[in-house]
């Protein structure tokens, strides 16, 4: 049996799960969170049910991968660090070299770093947690798993904007998309349910979490993703506009006073989406909540909404079909309303809910009415899962465990 | 019976049309080309196919208008002025406030210039010609016929982007459409040759010139369309980028070493889209040319396509349904091998085309094959006589003409 160690490396946190492969048994998971600043936390749930928490100044990423080694043994989840048979990183941008999950390696390595211009503030990270680990484990086989390798293989006229064309050339001005492991994941996971290989199927991803993307599946190949060349771009999202007319740039920054186009970006970031339009929350919760007497609550909402049913339409006429409609990630797993709101709109393509076996939240299952022409699937995602197989895949390949 | 003038003005140019109505007959049209230039090219068709042109120094917009007047005078299509009754005039920006057309009074007239904002290039010169009409034929009533108006009334969460809410209240950041008198018309002629009332059709329209755009009516109500909030935004034009994701912008601008936003925007509106793309012409017949032997010339059309099908697709899915889909403008009235690949792209939906019927430039027709769900129309679009109709029911409501 090996322990594959799935890690998801942020600037400011580091979420952790350990699998027992090929079982796919969780070990144990935590996450350093305020790393970098003083009184960082680190948790972590292991054996059956225990949970432990740490305060501690936690400076820099060599000491996060060091703790979260010592813990490991100290807490009894591993005896010796060789058990840790492989790690999985998510690694932001892939670019367009990176087509799959890929071994480590120092040329790999390198590229991951030379791509840190399309995700400045993840790649040097995530990088640089792969060489601490070097360090630390050096004989332990790492593999990059990218957000963006589902869609670097995506036909041209869905990745090409309509943009000069040696842009794309000279500076890889493209549409990259985003969240890919866990499209991949739930994609997967809807072909066994439905009990049909994947290439036999057209199906649309809807991943709905505070950031949110839509993929579009026509027999095993992701051939469209809502979000672009970065994940400002698609639908509506928590903070994030999603889609605009780029004209609205210098027009709100010249009613805005505002000269540094940065800061217009980072409106567009993380004061926009439910949250800009609520001016409450950028929580699909709170403004549920709040619809009955808050009417841009309810205005918010419907516009999330609106986003994602003209996504899944266009999609559906790309592929000219669909077979399935899979929901996963936060709102996707536990908006039941949602769901239901989403589907309601959607009945002219043949999605129909059974409101009942909708009324669930973060359960796998299958959601649709009797009868309905198209499948409806509540599917979980597990990104840190899709990391460990991939590890097991690349990196074990050869490898007696 | 009345004759009433359609005037469609630009920085340039100045583009007019003279009809008898209720008729609707053509008496005469023409241009004027290289307005404000040396060698300004005045042309004119009347009567019985004579054509007129005259090559003159047309320095200023009121010796524009007043040449116009002059020469239809001297060219005999009238005898008196006073049987023009009506000037209807093209308008790029209506804002939120003109849901329809309008008469024009002072009020409306200021109105007009105050939203020069919106349409900088455009507003304070065709405001200008209505103050010169004013002059030069006091009495006769003038109409404002807006290309926004159409899409002011669509619903909230299709108009609105996901921004804070407090840019649309206070700068009117929001979605204004364009090309509504030409989505308007081919739709009421869609549901004249259909047999059936606006109100009871779920129609989109195509309207793909150098500038496109697609509009969805449901019920005779414009419900949303692929401009946004400038004619830069929806699907590839000619040269235009149409959607792209608004982090390209300072990434792109880093990359040219472009400090100038205008300049970037600029690139988006001029030298992007099918010019952009294929690196050879703007114009979809020199591309489908080039074609067989130019790999870019090909992408360039099929991205094309691919924009429009998606377009399509959302808003069958906004809409849940559709009965017809109309072609009109440019490419959309002569591009037959268009028509033919947009189509087959959206059999899914229910769109078939009839290879023979669909084998026709520039005539009104059913080109749908026999049994197809969805009715395909080809329907040359004719704004300025929704203009003059414009004119006839605003203008001319309780006037004996």
């Amino acid at each position: 049996m090996a322990k594959v160690l799935a890690i998801n490396a942020g600037s400011s946190t580091l979420k952790w799960k350990l699998f027992e492969m090929p079982a796919e048994t969780v070990v144990a998971s935590g996450m350093i969170d305020r790393l970098g600043l003083a009184d960082s936390v680190f948790t972590a749930k292991y054996g059956d049910g225990q949970k432990f928490k740490l305060i501690r100044d936690i400076k820099t990423h060599d000491l996060a991968a060091t703790l979260l080694l010592e813990e490991l043994k100290d807490l009894g989840i591993i005896d010796h660090f060789e058990e840790i048979t492989g790690i999985g990183h998510r690694v932001v941008a892939g670019g367009e070299d990176f087509k799959d999950s890929v071994v480590i390696t120092e040329q790999t390595l390198s590229r991951i770093e030379a791509l840190a211009e399309y995700a400045p503030l993840h790649n040097p990270t995530q990088a640089y947690y792969i060489r601490v680990f070097q360090k630390l484990l050096p004989r332990v086989i790492q593999v990059a798993v990218f957000d963006t390798s589902l869609f670097a293989g995506m036909p041209k006229e869905n990745y090409l904007y309509s943009i000069p064309y040696e842009y794309y050339q000279k500076f890889g001005a493209r549409k990259y998309g985003a969240h890919g492991t866990s499209h991949r994941y739930v994609a997967a996971r809807a072909a066994e349910l439905l009990g049909k290989p994947l290439s036999e199927l057209k199906l649309i991803t809807l991943h709905l979490g505070s950031g949110a993307s839509i993929t579009a599946f026509n027999y095993g190949q992701a051939v469209d993703t809502s979000m672009g060349f970065t994940p400002l771009a698609g639908i509506t999202m928590a903070t994030r506009s999603g889609d605009i007319d780029v004209s609205l740039l210098p027009y709100l920054m010249r009613k805005l006073n505002i000269t540094d186009m940065a800061e217009m970006i980072d409106i567009l970031n993380h004061k926009s989406g439910l949250l800009g339009l609520s001016q409450l929350s950028p929580d699909q919760r709170d403004l549920e909540e709040a619809a009955a007497t808050n009417k841009l609550a309810q205005q918010a909402l419907a516009i999330f909404i609106n986003r994602v049913v003209k996504y899944v339409g266009s999609y559906v006429a790309t592929m000219n079909g669909l077979d399935a409609l899979v929901f996963t990630a936060g709102s996707g797993e536990n908006g039941i309303e949602l769901r239901e709101n989403i589907a309601a709109q959607l009945h002219y393509f043949g999605v129909k809910l059974d409101p009942e076996k909708n009324h669930v939240r973060g359960k796998e299952r299958d959601i649709s009415a009797a009868g309905a022409r198209v499948t409806a699937l509540l599917i979980p995602t597990n990104e840190e899962l899709m990391i460990a197989r991939d590890v097991m895949r690349l990196g074990h390949n050869d490898t007696a465990l």
